[in-house]
């Protein structure tokens, strides 16, 4: 009985989000004007996802076949190649499903704030909860399915299949949303803002509903894929580990049970979002959920296994990520002295605010790292391995609530940049603001929980990987590290993520420049300052989106092949190349998203009047920071979470390969 | 007999070196003006190195005792401290001749460059082969008096105190020259260039005094002190590692031969540094240098050892070395493509310059770190772990001549600063702007060589570790990489290079604001601009004295207290983050000397008279980079050539003690 829980609390994660979606839609989109920039917006997001698609589709026929044929040469079980499939789809779907309901959310969400904040801010939180809810419930339902019907057979690898299709649609929303959304937020910013000089959101600026495309298809389409993966990795990498090696009974189906209970705790947590405080609303959710997770975490515990180890090896794991999104805030809030350190030093020039950005970003390492760190140790003193991969499960058990006020803001953001552009009068305006810097805050929480998560789910995959190696390999490996190979793979696997950021952040260089041309020739042209002519929308979003097609090829297919690779060459070269890279993964990680994020708050800072205010020497500067931070920030950073959890499941899923050259 | 050859090269090479020095200072040292600028100079580097010393001598005297303590309560033997007293005590040496010879010859270079380009050039490379030879020539007589004398005794563990005492003079040389060059630097530029507009090397500019000094205490003292430590450790490394684990006999003092050889190439090789094109002169003394040695190891392996393979692991090193230098060259010379893309991005503004230069820095770190993970494996399948040894041995074997073309450089750019502050005239400050952009493109090269050589030395003490810990822990110690308390180690330790550069990059920023601050203060209280008042040198250069001391406390500490308080830890631990260290140290040096080395470039590209030339918005955007990437390349980025290398030997040294607790 117990064993279909997952099923049930998935099915029930689907219909909620499917109520939240209703509740959201019936709301008034707003007068003709909103809706035809809603409307704008949503084309264009549906656009660059059907032209991703084209390409993630010919990858997943490709690589499809190739596990069927594989299937025939090694000991690949032919339904990995299913599951791979499935996994790419439910990845797709909730992303899909989220896109959608954050794109006809946002004109709703400013329609209502001229009502009041708060009315604004349950719209854009249910259409986050969508988001949420449907990744969690379509990800344990494929999980427990795969799990269930095929339990007979070598099912780890079937799983691993599953993670391996989540995790594909995952590096393709993330590079390519990545290089999308800053490639059409710089170019907007360098001719409209610092150029042109009209505002942000300016409807004359012909990249700016590419701007706002961005903004979901980077934070809610990349984001959701992103936590999907890592919400199935981690319960896959339990599960795994649980079958090789474990003393619990019970152990196998333990990590979907405490991820219902998760789910559970999300819903019941999304009903503490109300109150007239916006960030207060968000934060009784979020810790609300927690704790509600804990109570129901313990109780499992206590009737399915034989000791309470394995519920504080989860416990470790959930207070890992809610001290990593406490340290993310504080590194990168505008009311904390690092962002206003940054602010200071913008007062000597743009050269002094981005090195303190740079010190700032590399020195919030410490917390996430060292508290990732004890962690890893404390759950593995507990409960071994399969304790690590608990730790990770507890971390993502309650993202059906903490995805959702990941998704929150970048709807708050195009509500803000509707009401702008639709021109519905200052007071709206600055309430729809007001809505969108709540969701900076939770932004930057969410950017740092998504990178500890992918941290501790790479590790999880990591020793895996070992366990699964040595029965696949049917020899104990020599993983030692005075191993010249594995030392090797070490240095080359340390350097991936520079060679994949260098890739990202030049790639957001490089369309951003094709974006400032057509910017600055429709301005010439079009003179559409001077009023004379109207703004062609549509072909800065043909830019962006075939910008960010093209250059998203070399670095994803990059992370696919090269583990391969190496697995090929020796294994242990390959052991070393993801604990290289999973550490240097994690610690650029970190430093970018949070060096961005600060850069990004201290020139916020000097907008709300401080240091000179608005157009200052130091405003100035700011914004060159800011600049810098924001490909750091939206595109590098976040891919490098894919890339070290990406590595790890081509390692397992072509495990046999390796096997067959070794 | 053979044993003594070693000592009476290290003799010669001492011996080379004073006749070169007095070489250098027959040279008429120009007229008043110019000995007064030379003098200011000189005192200001003495200055600082004395409070440096001050400094540095509680530091020595607190380990010294220290190690004398360990004596008696564990197996450490006595000799240690001695030997690492030496250590200190022949770096400073070496660095103190280095330094007062090339602010010696400053003077002299620019007045002979009156006459000819040649006749500068020749002042300033045989003021740094003064330096070269004195490193080599010092660094394997103490290696050498120690291996020699104590050859009954636990020869290696005292051979383990000679390379921390380099160490720790490197620490503080790198750490405080680091700090006070690039905050001289920037400070100067800030003011001077950027708010005043007067051009580099004014002598109104208060602080450009202090900026000459930096060149001296940075790239002079500071290099020097590095790869004296690069050059003692990697043959310590070799030396230990033939006592423990190897086939071949006459394993143990074949690397000393092996350097004595690379020492008389380089003597041999500087008689090439000759002609009226002064960067074929380097390349031809470089080049021809390496020649000669491969040709006397080869003859000197064929006599002393069982088969070649220790040769082809020498020349593997050496070959590393030459690939690593090029591959930086590439990525930072103005002649290049990364350079030239960088200045084409300084078109869009400062963001995108820094962005690009970000990218170009990360892409930068595939060569080196390819060329030396294959370098590692070439060497381990010849000759096992001795091997790899050999290969750092190998790369460092010509540095007598490689160090002289890197110390070069600083000479060159004060006989310019010279020139133009003395008022020499438009033709000899030409010339000398001529040798001193020889001295950029050697200075790039030398730097990468730098960092590789940290590297690859690193990893051999690495490798050295693992087989003393066997011997000193008396078990075989579990290093399997599925340890978490060896992956929380690696962690740890890739995180300590984010944080160490971290606090460099903050100090430059804090001690710069004081240098510009002084500087606008002398600016409106003295009148200086106004031609009413004269700048006051001295409290620039004490401001940076100051800032530079104070600020090299914490990051130095760190560098010595994290290895010792892991390893008492636990041991996998320690192995963990010594490797973790190393590959992102390794990554983050190239990244930020790289990225540095590249923005330079593309201003000075700029500033030749491509994309606006000089005063353009392109160039301004261009000042906004090459200032970013000041300290990445001349602070944080050397610094981590020292953090890598002295983790390890502070663990080799200490070993008795974890072995007490494990």
């Amino acid at each position: 009985m117990i064993k279909f829980i997952p099923i049930v609390v998935g099915i029930i994660s689907v219909l909620t989000a499917a109520v939240m979606a209703l509740r959201v839609l019936k709301k008034s989109p707003g007068n003709k004007k909103m809706q035809e920039i809603s409307h704008a917006i949503q084309r264009g997001a549906i656009t660059f996802l059907n032209e991703e698609y084209k390409v993630i589709s010919i990858f997943v026929t490709i690589v499809f076949f190739a596990l069927l044929f594989a299937h025939f040469y090694t000991d690949l079980p032919w339904q990995t190649s299913l599951a791979f499939l499935t996994g790419a789809i439910f990845s797709a779907l909730a992303g899909n499903i989220g896109m959608r309901v954050a794109t006809s959310a946002n004109a709703r969400a400013a329609e209502a704030a001229k009502k009041s904040i708060v009315d604004g801010l349950i719209i854009a939180f249910s259409s986050g909860s969508v988001m949420g809810l449907s990744v969690v419930g379509l990800g344990i339902i494929g999980v427990s399915l795969f799990f269930l019907l095929f339990s007979d057979a070598d099912v780890a690898s079937i799983l691993f299949g599953f993670g391996f299709g989540a995790s594909s649609i995952a590096l393709f929303a993330r590079v390519g949303g990545g290089i999308y959304t800053k490639s059409a937020d710089v170019g907007a910013d360098l001719v409209g803002k610092v150029e042109a000089g009209i505002p942000e959101d300016d409807p004359r600026n012909p990249a700016v509903i590419a701007d706002n495309v961005g903004d979901n298809v980077g934070d809610v389409a990349g984001m959701g894929a992103d936590l999907f993966e890592s919400y199935a990795d981690s319960i896959i990498s339990a599960i795994t580990l649980a079958l090789l090696a474990t003393i619990y009974s019970n152990a196998d189906i333990y990590p979907l049970i405490i991820a219902s209970m998760g789910i559970i705790a999300s819903i019941v947590g999304m009903l503490f979002v109300r109150g007239s405080n916006g960030y207060a609303a968000l934060r009784n959710g979020l810790f609300g959920a927690a704790i509600i997770f804990a109570i129901l975490a313990f109780i499992t515990t206590y009737y399915m296994m034989e000791d309470m180890n394995p519920f504080y090896a989860v416990l470790v794991g959930l207070i890992d990520g809610i001290i990593i999104g406490l340290a993310t805030e504080y590194f990168t809030s505008d009311q904390r002295k690092p962002a206003r350190k940054i602010a200071e030093a913008a007062q000597t020039g743009a050269a002094t605010d981005i090195l303190e950005g740079i010190s700032v970003g590399m020195m919030s390492t410490l917390i996430p790292i060292i508290s990732t760190c004890v962690a890893m140790v404390l759950a593995y003193e507990l409960a071994e391995f399969y304790g690590v991969a608990l730790a990770a499960v507890g971390m993502l058990s309650t993202l059906g609530i903490s995805l959702a006020t990941d998704c929150y803001g970048p709807v708050a953001d195009n509500a803000a940049g509707i009401a702008e552009m639709a021109g519905l009068g200052e007071e709206t305006r600055r309430k729809a603001e007001s809505l969108d810097a709540v969701g900076n805050t939770t932004a930057a929480m969410g950017k740092g929980f998504a990178i500890g998560s992918a941290a501790i789910t790479a590790l999880a995959l990591l020793f895996t990987f070992v366990e699964k190696a040595k029965e696949t390999m049917g020899v104990e490996i020599d993983l030692n590290l005075t191993s010249p190979y594995l030392m090797a793979g070490l240095f080359i696997g340390a350097m991936l993520p520079f060679i994949f950021s260098s890739l990202t952040i030049g790639a957001v260089g490089r369309a951003a420049e094709k974006m400032v041309n057509e910017v600055r020739r429709q301005f010439k042209e079009l003179g559409i300052l001077e009023g004379k002519g109207k703004p062609d929308y549509e072909s800065c979003i043909r830019i962006a989106t075939r910008g960010a097609i093209r250059e998203m090829i070399v670095p994803s297919s990059m992370a696919v092949v090269v583990p391969i690779v190496i697995g090929i060459w020796k294994i242990e070269a390959l052991m070393g190349l993801l604990a290289g890279a999973t550490a240097s993964g994690f610690l650029l990680a970190i430093f970018l998203a949070n060096a961005g994020g600060a850069w990004d708050n201290a020139k916020k800072y000097i907008e709300s009047g401080n240091l000179g205010g608005k157009g200052s020497f130091a405003h100035k500067a700011a914004v060159v920071g800011d600049t810098v931070g924001d490909p750091f920030k939206d595109t590098a950073g976040p891919s490098l979470n894919i890339l070290i959890k990406l590595m790890s499941i081509v390692s397992l899923v072509f495990l046999p390969l390796f096997a067959k050259f070794a």
